[in-house]
């Protein structure tokens, strides 16, 4: 049985370092995915940090993901580019990307960067936490194999396609959502499984296409329901289109699952920002104001539960944040358990790991 | 008892022209009205088309809409501009930044522009369908006054704050979904009422913050639940940031209620459209095959039922408009009965609803 484990931020980020550096990356790109994977396990979503991280060399060693990729501008004009990710890690192509987004939208006032040639690309916030954090509207999606179905189909669709956004605020952290287009996430199935439960009614389709409680039947007999039918069904599609087919990226079927399908080849993903500079359209402590004058509001509405006030999206996430970077984060045991597979695997004999 | 009149697209467009200039307002702009509302009740989104136009024109006659309202660039940058609307119909102040935004993404490759003091902007599909008509992918976004609650709240925090867009294709018609941020529209909960119905638990939640099925609690006594909860009240929140933050409107619950608000003031709208050029990013019809291929893919996935495609949003619109431009709209009675309404009211004596 494997017990959690608090670890601080940096002994977090040290041991994606030591990874990702033992399997021939280098340092300036090591850093880049382990800020983004320590930053999401920071905010409490561990299902997307360091927990994927086995899964990620795995790629890498069997060739599928190019260790030393260097993504470039395909092309590109006033307001836009459009990004060959070169295999690279996700993160890389991604963080590119929107670094590039950024710097288009100074001048330009929005920018739309899409990528191709890119691969899974973590957790869909960490892109608009860097807009943020430079004072921008940062949105980001991306494609992947269907996994989710339509109203009235018997089979995926869509992928599960994200979209997160962050709007920056001053007296408050910067609303940050980061949701998928299904009404959960495969792992909400696959826990609630786990713990012989049944589920909702609107989470999973059978190969039917009927609802079902049986979790079980998920992915072999069923995939996942689209968020409200054909709302989530049609924002995927939306997803795609940005990030798949404008960018030139595989489509739909075409993507390959990152951690399933053959690991010697690229999975083909695409991925799309946008990024809006309020500052060209109104003095920027304006807009802070009024950002933060509208979360004001939110928390002073009458809330059920008279001791808690109503959350913007992301007050959750940086207030865990805030603590992990002062008292750690303690990683849940199935985190631990990957985490500490890997440190074998690639003998890193991490201290706090033993 | 009202019946249900089918009449030609010409004959409704022009009752929308007789009532639009019958009150003052010049040609072009009440063809422009009339356009997008004839466009929507082809769709047979009747909800939005021709039904709202007495309510629209009482607004005007009180001198809440300005029906001379000129919309004017308030600002602009290379890729983005913020429109005043003049407190003009929605549909005027929407259209002409919507135009704006089609004219900017032509070179820049993205646009955003964004529109203060305007007001309900009917169905938010008409302005997306308007960027795809220039072979241009559209988005439209707009706040209101709050009618959907928030996880935990106890009464409304954000409007139904809509999303709308559109994606060109050649073969196909263009992708187009035009949706509400809560689980249903209001219109859904007072027609389930009308029918005598218990309606879902995920559809309203009331002044307890609780979940019901009873739909007469509506609006006085329940605020709508948002789609799949904190993933529809996150992007009302996202939508309510670039229609109403970033363009100096009236935010949340500053914008009146445009139909039960003092109808002498306006009411403070904000939208906000981004239109994308794809052919700034690929050769036009290597877009439009990787669009097609993608719609193609849908329509060939397996079905529940065997002798109907998965439709992709917008297909069932854009049949019912093929009907219409050749057969006539048969408009239901509800809609029939509030233009019948409107046409006695100011003397208009169209033929074809006597």
């Amino acid at each position: 049985m494997v017990s959690p484990i608090t670890v601080s931020i940096n002994d977090l980020h040290s041991y994606a370092m030591a990874a990702l550096t033992s399997i021939g990356m280098n340092k300036g790109d090591a850093q880049t995915i382990a800020d983004k994977l320590v930053l999401t396990d920071s905010w409490g979503t561990f299902t997307h940090g360091n927990k994927l991280l086995g899964d990620y060399i795995a790629r890498i060693e069997a060739g599928g993901t190019n260790p030393l990729g260097k993504p470039k501008i395909a092309s590109e004009g006033p307001a836009w580019a459009i990004v060959d990710g070169d295999n690279a890690a996700g993160q890389i192509g991604c963080n590119f990307a929107m670094n590039k987004a950024i710097q288009l939208a100074k001048s330009a006032g929005i920018a739309y960067v899409g990528v191709r040639n890119t691969s899974h690309f973590g957790a869909a916030g960490v892109y608009p936490a860097m807009a943020a954090e430079a004072n921008m509207i940062g949105l980001a999606m991306a494609n992947d194999i269907p996994s989710v179905c339509a109203p009235g189909s018997k089979k995926a669709i869509m992928g599960t396609n994200p979209l997160a956004y962050s709007i920056p605020a001053s007296k408050h952290p910067p609303i940050l959502l980061d949701i998928a287009t299904s009404t959960v996430a495969a792992g909400k199935v696959y826990a609630a499984f786990d713990r012989e439960e049944t589920i909702p009614t609107n989470w999973i389709i059978d190969s039917n296409g009927n609802p079902t409680t049986d979790g079980s039947l998920y992915p072999l007999k069923a995939a996942l329901a689209p968020m409200t039918g054909h709302k989530g069904y049609g924002m995927a599609l939306l997803h795609e289109n940005l990030a798949g087919v404008l960018t030139g990226a595989s489509i739909s079927w075409q993507v390959l699952n990152w951690i399933f399908d053959d690991q010697t080849k690229p999975t083909g993903h695409g991925a799309a920002f946008i990024v809006i500079n309020p500052e060209v359209m109104m003095p920027l402590n304006k807009f802070f104001q009024r950002v933060d004058d509208l979360i004001d509001e939110i928390h002073n509405s009458p809330s059920v539960n008279e001791s808690e006030h109503i959350l913007v999206p992301g007050e959750m996430e940086w207030e865990r944040r805030e603590k992990a970077l002062s008292k750690g984060i303690k990683m849940p045991s199935d985190v631990v358990s990957k985490m500490r597979d890997l440190d074998k695997r690639i003998g890193l004999n991490t201290h706090w790991l033993a």
